[in-house]
């Protein structure tokens, strides 16, 4: 694999962590390692053309061997360069190779208000960018014409000082990530010149009029928001690399009972993010080139209400994994500080997560209406059924063999994605109808209700890819791991949707919690067995994961041995050994 | 408060963390703090018999201010002296003073079969440790007795370097905490005198013979088991002050509804660590003194079964709490690091809370035989009407009113506890029949039974003791906000038990959940106004809470304008910054 090739031959991927000891070398390590993934052939654009499944791949790979580095060099070539060519137009294609200093006549005037409206930004800002992708309203006039986005000159590439008109600085340490110099910049009636608005979807004229190529406003917005996505779509399998790096360590240390689960989830999420980053990649070449213009503004929206919901629950599930594998095990400290960020960046996730009902809750009158829904990813299809499914709704299994039946278990997610879309839409129309504003009407609706929409919408739509995924498995052995892998993502996922079963009166009586637990401790047992060969096949190799207990060949106290006896610290008295000897006389010099 | 006065005073307290940046320098200044504890009166032991709520409020306090030296110091100095005071006998109190080297005639020969019984542990062996309490098997003769504690010579203390016969060095970087030095020891044939060992319990004569003043195996196991809790204990108030800091920066940052629930826990937490820190330290100063002797016994085995569910739930509470205050603020990752110790030290917690079910399971058939339960600090005395309680256990409510009485909510978990105890007896029995050995019965019947059990148990006596709390509070509003902490959190612990309500049919019908969520819903928006005055009551004081987000006054955007623009790096170019814009004439050189 040339990748594995250039990291282990390329001294900036030191992995020594005893010589990288302070802030300030870790963030030097971090632009040098970014720098050297440009080499990376297998990581150009040129390559991720040629086999669209290549992404998810290079993002896992390179998340579990190097996150500040990888995510530092995502963002200033990928997110920066697909801001530029997916909202951008010929005339900042200049930017992708060697940016310079344009200046216009006609010029926007950027202004931070006061420093509440400082802009904070990952990815570079905080000391070394030279430009920002800038998302402003746009006031022409005194009109506001919303959110757009510029190109803004920050520092000067020659010297990398900032320019006059704004401040510019770094946000210092974090808990993870500390590669990446966060920073924020406050404008001061900055002028840029007019072409720097990617004008894609908007463009302003030298008159200063507003005109757009897309004239409907909302399918102007729907394809813009698929072009946001890419942040979080990258993030879903970012999550799953993360979590799966953790989950190596703990299971191969101890295959416990309470890891398996997210095991199972591991794997479910893994065949969606190889099947959701291709649509994505292939959604923005689309958009580049022009084609199919009538299906990417739904077709974007249908991404952002997606990776919205994905994003945020394979968050949450590999934070929770990445815990239960640091409680099991050791080394996972950074993993879990380095995850974090996932949680919050590209939108927090409580907040993130309405875009999803959002979505949603516009099709609850289609389905009174009874009217065919159809998505161009098909993941909301099965609401035009939706009065039947409510209707018809019952938990009938009685036994192990009934409750794991798969087309059960999708038939349980349906009904709790009609019932809780029902249940939101109406409570939101409550909160609307005593007065509460559409802002606190959404706000005072999510717990309960439009999260956890949002939460089964998404993970009815991983069950769904598994399943597509387990019909095209030709190997019989192989068909029914992967569908035991299901079973239990699908029913343990199931257990923190108990409450909403019983007060929908979907379930009835003692059974369900006593079946749903005899069949995950079942599940569990005869998984235990198998847990590590399945962590082995997604694995990363040894000299990605870096592990003392999780290495491969399963040795793990001539390991620890090892690595204990060589530490640096190990056997020796620090030298500062008689401060602790003679504490009461140092203490009087004092 | 004399303690804040030293601490602003001495200058082995410093809060610029950019001084302190290596590893070294991390464990330097938790060396000199710990030492610097000792001068402060008011953690002296001495202080502490006069009045026996002082601990609790030093572990407050001291752990909110500086976590590793507090550790640090609490090991060498409580747990280090505990055990020999609580152990040992007059022979030992010498180590209580100056330590030194004696050398007996007669010896234990400590060893360690192999690497893998290499003895791993936190307060100060990595590093600075001169003697070590041992925990080994005591073998006389080829008979083993079990385990005993043993004061083991581990470095010269007049070089700090390790005496032959044994290895011991530093286990490295941890996830927090990494101020203090743990460390492994291997002994090979190591003697020791047999004064060594700590004989209150048990002792060896000088021809061999093992000898016990407590002839009843049972209770001086007791008594042991309560003086070993001590760590446990401290633990459970330190889960709570690590929640508190962080709760304290979140909701004055934002008092969002998701952290409601854990205010709640903390004040309940808080009002349960009042009560058990002092019973404990008087169970101590009672063993000591060799009063009350005939009650200790049970006692002791009472403060082990509640300890081992108290610091295994706090400690998950607080994880989840401040897991959830890093998500809606900042400046949180050092607790969380910090905090993450917690749950694995002195007992893991999945391991430990089987210590509680075990006691529990013992009382099974003496509900079945009617018998009368009472123990010496009443936790299971409801135990009793077992049988009744399970008669009798229906949920009735349907209003907010009737839910959110204190006595129905009490009845839910008498319920919760019963019925949980009922399941797990018979699981475990059920594995022990099918020819499991007690070790794998009570494993296999962990998850959904024990555990849950254990559980349901500590959150009956953390409700319990508020109730207590709240019975002796003479203001009225102060009454009413203490009652409504009590219902949110018995309310919002009960959402997790939903299923075993519904499995053991104590609930029928849609009502339980709706009701449930409607009534937490609606207490979370009637705390939402007093949120910051009840964080602000049990916070620490700007200076130990040293947040920007979270400063008393509320001045978010003035203190994180002023602490950005005077940050070391916020607004310097590294000084590496060539290496950025001359990337690829670096490369070549290389």
């Amino acid at each position: 694999m040339k990748f594995m090739k250039h990291c282990k031959k390329c001294p900036d991927y030191i992995t020594d962590r005893s010589s990288v000891q302070t802030f300030d070398e870790t963030r030097r390590l971090a632009v040098r390692q970014a720098m050297s993934h440009k080499d990376i052939e297998i990581l150009s654009l040129s390559s991720i053309i040629q086999n669209l499944k290549r992404p998810a791949a290079a993002t896992r790979i390179m998340m579990q061997f190097s996150p500040a580095s990888t995510i530092k060099y995502s963002v200033v070539f990928r997110l920066f360069t697909a801001a530029i060519t997916n909202m951008g137009t010929e005339r900042h294609y200049h930017y992708l190779d060697d940016i310079e200093d344009g200046k216009g006549t006609k010029n926007f005037i950027l202004n931070s208000s006061d420093f509440e409206a400082a802009k904070c930004w990952a990815g570079g800002l905080g000391q070394s960018a030279t430009h920002a992708i800038v998302y402003a309203q746009l006031i022409l006039k005194g009109i506001s014409y919303g959110l757009h986005a510029f190109v803004v000159p920050i520092r000067d590439p020659k010297n990398l000082l900032p320019y006059t008109g704004l401040i510019v600085g770094d946000m210092g340490e974090k808990i993870g990530l500390n590669g990446i110099d966060n920073g924020f910049v406050v404008f001061n009636k900055y002028p840029i010149p007019r072409e720097n608005l990617l004008n894609k979807f908007g463009e302003v004229t030298e008159d200063g009029e507003y005109v757009s190529p897309i004239k409907d406003p909302n399918k102007r917005h729907g394809a813009a928001l698929g072009s946001l996505s890419a942040g979080r779509v990258n993030i879903t399998c970012i999550c799953e690399a993360m979590g799966i790096k953790a989950l190596t360590i703990a299971i191969r240390y101890a295959a416990q009972h309470r890891l398996l689960p997210y095991l199972a989830a591991a794997y479910v999420l893994r065949e969606f993010n190889t099947y959701f980053i291709e649509v994505f990649y292939q959604f923005s070449i689309d958009t580049n080139i022009g084609s199919k213009k009538d299906v990417l503004p739904d077709l974007g929206m249908e991404i952002h209400a997606i990776s919205s919901a994905c994003k945020s629950v394979a968050g949450w599930i590999m934070k929770d994994a990445i815990q239960e594998c640091r409680e099991a095990s050791s080394g996972i400290g950074d993993v879990r500080n380095d995850h974090d960020a996932n949680l919050t960046y590209e939108g927090e996730n409580h907040v993130l997560i309405q875009q999803t009902s959002n979505w949603l809750l516009k099709m609850w009158p289609l389905i009174l209406n009874e009217e065919k829904i159809s998505t161009p990813l098909k993941s909301a299809d099965f609401l035009s059924d939706g009065l039947e499914i409510l209707r018809k709704g019952k938990f009938t299994a009685f036994t192990f063999e009934e409750i794991c039946a798969p087309e059960n278990i999708i038939s349980i997610y349906q009904w709790l994605t009609c019932y809780l879309l029902k249940r939101s839409y109406y409570k939101v129309e409550t909160e609307l109808k005593s007065g509460k504003s559409n802002f606190w009407a959404k706000n005072n609706s999510h717990v309960y209700h439009c999260k956890n929409l949002s939460i089964v919408f998404i993970q009815h739509f991983f069950l769904q890819r598994m399943l597509s995924k387990i019909s095209e498995a030709e190997d019989p052995a192989i068909k029914n791991v992967l569908t035991n892998l299901f079973v239990l993502y699908g029913l343990w996922s199931l257990e923190k949707h108990i409450p909403t079963l019983y007060h929908g009166e979907f379930a009835q009586g003692p059974t369900l919690p006593n079946l749903l637990q005899h069949s995950i401790l079942k599940l569990c047992a005869d998984l235990k067995n198998d847990a590590v060969s399945l962590i082995d096949a997604v694995a990363p190799p040894d000299f990605i994961l870096n592990s003392i207990l999780g290495a491969s060949d399963g040795m793990v106290y001539k390991h620890l041995e090892s690595a204990i006896y060589s530490s640096p610290y190990a056997m020796e008295r620090p030298k500062w050994w008689k401060e602790i000897i003679n504490w009461k006389d140092n203490k009087s010099k004092l």
